[in-house]
């Protein structure tokens, strides 16, 4: 039937043509700190409550999970409350696979096209991924010399692109820089004048590596009803496997998440399994202590050895500068520590993992860029 | 410092102004025979697999699952061997959750703005919301009375309107309706002729419940660059609450859909219990079988009573006509027997439950349409 026919050409949108998936090499070797992932492994008993968890959902996998998953929702809102001290009611609360698909929520929700996401680089590499998935517009003000954000270069971007999603990720990836109150009350106000409205989304997947003193935006949801801060539970929880991003706003802007959101898109072993882990989360909340004490003392040996190092308060150091930072890369990747390049030119960023890791890597390090 | 500004509007999508989040009511009733859920839950067996499937992925959580979940490609594509006996290569296979996420990962590579999809009504309700949440155009053909798909009329309206993406639920969605080949062919060949391209979706959902001698689509993809079968394990393997839904295509058409999948969108322990059960494909087939005697005999029965009743390839059963089908449902559901009033005006649908389930269900049909 199909013999006297041409192959039928596929109708890729123009976007896409050409395009690679995205992600960092997964290669396999003995220290990976590229992907900032939490080098812990859950306990055996962590291990074991999940088991326990996914038996119990297991029996009932038949049925649809709950769309709205209540019950985590409210154990995610018990979890913030202890962690920055917030109160939030469940329905203030979403969640979904991944903050990748939080992120696609809101700009399915409040993006689109005809509308503009904007952010301010160096930042996050999927933002413009998210934008591109939805149709919208993508435009990246400049953050200064030293990764902060200029409130009044954040107020002229605003103002001038109209934006009706700013993404701000505070602690920044890939150069750790967390953003002072101040700042995102700047972009708050700027974004309340923009006209038919506009979501600034704080984007805090690293907000537990926080110094500190440092705040989070999360106390400036109650004044804020066009604010959204997005986290995971990827990096603080140690638990990228599982899949687990959410976010607190308002209730009127998750219900606007709800209307997109594929029905049961948070499946009945996920909600499962991050209840269990939710319930560790004072023994989780001490490893991410000792990362961060892992992470000042990394900060200040690169510094001693007369590196320039960014600012950092997420699990992760990006430091420099190189005149040939991808001969540092695979000089390190030969032996057997897997960093990123990535960042502005020069920079390399390294996960902090643990004691051990460091160490294979500072040693490293000393070597090749003979320190 | 917010007090003398008014509050911020959201900017919502127009579209979406006023919309509920899409789902049937979930309803705490004795028989729950509304959303065409497998009635058996998975086996003490299968439970006990999963855990300890899951346990032994949640000691890696910390790391970010295989993006590209190689293992779980095999196992269904050695499924789908064993099922259809079409052999598949890995590349051919994609997965995601659910086919929710499945079907806008291919609006997303295929669709989107100044494109247009095209199905024939009455068919699934969601696919219009798919169209939506990638803002692609929605075109709605019609079926025949006998909710079967004349080849000329869909010829004519792909001729028409050009889209870049048909979706061909198979068997249908809410009417039980499998297409024969020669309808599938059709399509794929006016599909051929768009200009720019258009890729066709056979939704198999409910394949596994297709009667003896009915084919599969997957039988024409050797031959058909632009065909794409989409599955589930949410209703034949009784998974609906781990959402799994998958694909089989050229793998060229999975390369797209890779670009624009989220990094990381199938959790480590969503590929874990998919596996698991896949490894009981056997068990739960037979399941299948027993379902699909139940639905005979449950159309058989409906026939006997002098009702109207769709031929049914699926796990549910579309019967009529009533004058008022709310009161039916209405009095179904007083009863503790939940069905659904979807379809076609007059019409209503029931899952195929246990043979328990389905007695209740006759029984108190038989006293609401005084039968």
């Amino acid at each position: 039937m199909t013999a006297d026919i041409a192959r039928p050409a596929l109708p890729l949108r123009p976007e896409l043509v050409g395009l690679e998936p995205y992600g960092a090499p997964q290669l396999d070797v003995p220290h990976l700190l590229n992907v900032n992932e939490n080098p812990y492994a859950p306990s055996e008993q962590v291990v074991a409550d999940i088991a326990a968890a996914v038996a119990d959902a297991a029996r009932g996998l038949n049925r649809y999970p709950d769309r709205d998953f209540e019950a985590l929702r409210a154990d995610l809102a018990d979890y913030l409350a202890a962690e920055s001290g917030v109160r939030l009611d469940v329905a203030q609360l979403w969640a979904a696979n991944g903050s990748n698909e939080i992120m696609l929520h809101v700009l399915q929700a409040f993006g689109g096209p005809g509308r503009t996401a904007l952010s301010f680089a160096p930042t996050y590499s999927m933002y413009p991924e998210y934008a591109r998935d939805t149709s919208t517009a993508w435009v990246a003000g400049r953050r200064e010399e030293d990764f902060s954000l200029d409130p009044d270069a954040a107020r002229a971007a605003i103002a001038e692109h109209t934006p009706s999603v700013v993404l701000l990720a505070s602690p920044n990836n890939p150069t750790g820089t967390a953003l002072p109150a101040s700042t995102v009350l700047a972009v708050l106000a700027a974004a309340a004048d923009v006209p038919g409205g506009c979501v600034v989304v704080v984007d805090e997947a690293y907000g537990e590596f926080r110094r500190r003193g440092v705040p989070s935006a999360l106390e400036l949801l109650a004044d804020h009803p066009h604010l959204a801060v997005s986290r995971t539970m990827s990096k603080a929880f140690g638990l990228a496997g599982a899949r687990v991003g959410y976010l607190a706003a308002a209730s009127d802007l998750v219900d606007a998440l709800r209307v997109v959101r594929l029905p049961y898109h948070l499946s009945g072993v996920t909600q499962a399994v991050a209840r269990a882990a939710l319930a560790h989360s004072a023994e989780l909340m001490a490893q991410v202590g000792s990362l961060r004490d892992e992470r000042d003392a990394l900060v200040v040996w690169l510094r001693g050895k007369g590196l320039t190092v960014a600012e950092s308060d997420a699990n992760f150091v990006l430091f420099g500068m190189f005149d040939d930072r991808h001969a540092i890369w695979q000089g390190l990747l030969d032996r057997g520590v897997l960093i990123r390049e990535v960042g502005p030119d020069g920079w390399l960023r390294v996960s902090v993992g643990t004691r051990e890791e460091t160490a294979a890597f500072k040693d490293a390090l000393v070597e090749v860029a003979s320190l």
